[in-house]
């Protein structure tokens, strides 16, 4: 019946064979215990098409056939419910930072059940972090997370990511293991791994979670060592043809000079950086060993902190001017290390944004500080699993 | 059993039940004629959802039901054979333009088979308008269009175009009738209309049919008496949040000091336009009454015309830059009438693209020119048709 609907996991068969298994998920979580006609009646598949659907979503562990009702029925055997398995739909976020290792978790109802990182040597071998984070998982909901059932892991890493359907030959190089890792958290979790980077899928949990939560068209800017960000557009997280979006970090700015670590030079990140703020602080005649003691200046009012965090946001805002007329999106969200400064930085980059968005623009687009920290990588992990495909992973169709 | 597929056009219901014609309508485009149970084999449908699908597929005119074959059957009654209708599965595209009318039609294998156009009084009303677009389409095909089963008008207006899910009060102002335009198109032709900016629809068209056939990200600008474009972001129409995504022209440059027509200053469109181009010609001491003389004059190697030909290239390959760094696309569409200047203005745009794109993308975005001239709002009118629902118009459920 389902011919062709397995070699392309991609065409329109298989996503109107992913629809249905959402389908039949969603009417389990909002009808509770079904049986197989009662299911039938409410999706509209055939009883073949429900049939295949059903196998695999028990052989996937989302779905367990219970027993049958105690309340006996006026005539022929007693009918099997399918409910959601309790202790599955759960879904894990590992998010690989640059220096530690984050993981989130969510039960069957999406709820997030618990969040814990560690920090590591930027050093560490793979192996190790996967172990790390592992343990930490481990720790999530006092250890009585069940693995056994998961639907998928979202993964988080540093860099960019190339998109999987593109071919093995089209991304750029990757500062991950892209052939090795998702096989060793597949192998370690027995689930379907999907990869992103950790910022965009920052961004993807800020409008599920955070900040945007239910925004469909969202920027998200992280401020941190590096600056980056991600998109979300119309629901879904944004790639781009070949996996670089969300790059505003090497936007060109007007006075930006600097050699940027991209290649190029006059990128917003040699003026918006932690580290790039923190050196024009000192340029500027001011003293701070780290990004704490510039907060505390500015704290303190003191204006060459107040006058460095006004540039900087000056070029923020100019730059979200630029990718808003671009994009048009509802809602934009700061977030790293350097959004803590708060008005100081927050008001300069309205004040730029306004002056050059489009004016018809101007009072449509909200400007908010991220609201989920350092979880938001493993969140975005989660958000993706949730978003795209639970039950199938774009990994085991790549040669490895 | 579909309850509560309706009232949602949007919600994942209804969305499944769009699944579920489109499938029905590919079977049907590449198996030729089906009966309900072969259909009910392909599609995975059980016979209730097969049902109402192929009555609302045979009510829209789409399909029809054909005799019974004449081949005689071993046992019962003869069986109705379901088919495409021959004279339906067309689709018209109208761009009313600041001072033109096009109009472009698909056949039911979805080639095109004709385009006209026709200028007029950049003040004559609306219903004019709409009686010279359906004197155009009488002319297309040699006058065998058949109306009586169009799937749906898509239409191309000028200005921003507010997501029609969006509710009414969250766009901008529009400047062609919102409320009675769809209303008017939809009485003379007897068909949904669906209606988005002409430049958006000029994107979608190169990305369907033109320079970027195919494409799945793919940026658009269109260089004319306005500086505009539009996004196609992984296969679909970007819209934005609030249906002002594209508007590049609108970006600030970095020496654009002009007041723009949108009430900022520095905008692209200030330095990009053809009459800004032309401008910045004569003040440079160049004799040009229009663009033809301008291009005259780079032809003839006139340096005045290179080098301002360089100077608006280069704003907007710097502008073109942070879009792709913001968004990834695999093509750039260069569009309008200025395009026609080619390698003088090419050169300098791909010069500034280079220069100041992430080195990582430097090689990943084609630049190419527009290939469907002034026929691509109406085309994209009908790609817009045949991407997002052909059977489902965006406008009845919205309060007139």
């Amino acid at each position: 019946m389902l011919v062709g609907m397995h070699p392309h996991q991609d065409g329109p068969l298989a996503r109107l064979r992913r629809g249905h298994e959402d389908l039949v998920l969603d009417l389990l979580r909002k009808h509770g215990p079904l049986s197989r006609a009662e299911l039938g009646q409410h999706s509209g598949l055939s009883r073949t098409t429900l049939s295949d659907i059903v196998t695999e979503l028990i052989e996937s562990g989302a779905v367990v056939a219970t027993a049958p009702g105690t309340a006996p029925r006026r005539r022929g055997r007693p009918v099997e419910a399918l409910t959601l398995n309790p202790s599955a739909g759960q879904a894990i976020g590992i998010d690989f930072a640059r220096r530690a290792v984050h993981v989130s978790a969510v039960n069957v109802a999406h709820e997030v059940i618990g969040s814990a990182g560690e920090p590591h040597d930027p050093g560490l071998p793979w192996e190790e972090r996967i172990a790390l984070a592992e343990r930490l998982v481990g720790t999530l909901a006092d250890g009585a997370l069940r693995l056994g059932a998961l639907n998928a892991i979202g993964v988080g890493v540093v860099g960019p990511v190339e998109d999987p359907d593109a071919g093995p030959d089209t991304g750029p190089a990757q500062p991950w293991p892209s052939a090795e890792l998702p096989a060793l958290l597949r192998k370690r979790f027995e689930a379907p791994v999907l990869v992103d980077n950790n910022t965009r899928l920052a961004a993807l949990a800020e409008a599920t979670w955070g900040a945007a939560a239910g925004g469909q068209d969202v920027l998200y800017l992280r401020l941190s060592h590096g600056v980056g960000g991600g998109l979300v557009v119309a629901g879904a997280l944004h790639r781009g043809a070949y996996g670089l979006s969300g790059e505003f970090g090497h936007i060109a700015v007007e006075s930006g000079d600097g050699r940027c670590s991209c290649g190029a030079t006059g990128c917003l990140e040699t003026v918006a950086s932690v580290g790039a703020v923190l050196a024009a602080y000192r340029r500027a005649g001011g003293h701070a060993d780290g990004l704490a003691a510039l907060l505390g200046a500015l704290e303190a009012g003191d204006p060459v902190a107040l006058r460095t965090l006004e540039a900087a946001g000056t070029h923020i805002g100019t730059v979200l001017a630029a990718v808003c007329n671009a994009i048009g999106p509802g809602v934009i969200v700061l977030g790293g290390e350097l959004a803590a400064a708060g008005p100081p930085l927050f008001e300069p980059v309205e004040r730029a944004l306004r002056a050059h968005i489009m004016p018809i623009s101007r009072d449509r687009v909200d400007l908010r500080p991220a609201a989920l920290g350092e979880a938001g990588g493993a969140l975005g992990g989660i958000a993706l699993v949730l978003r795209e495909s639970p039950l199938l992973s774009h990994y085991p169709a790549r040669p490895g």
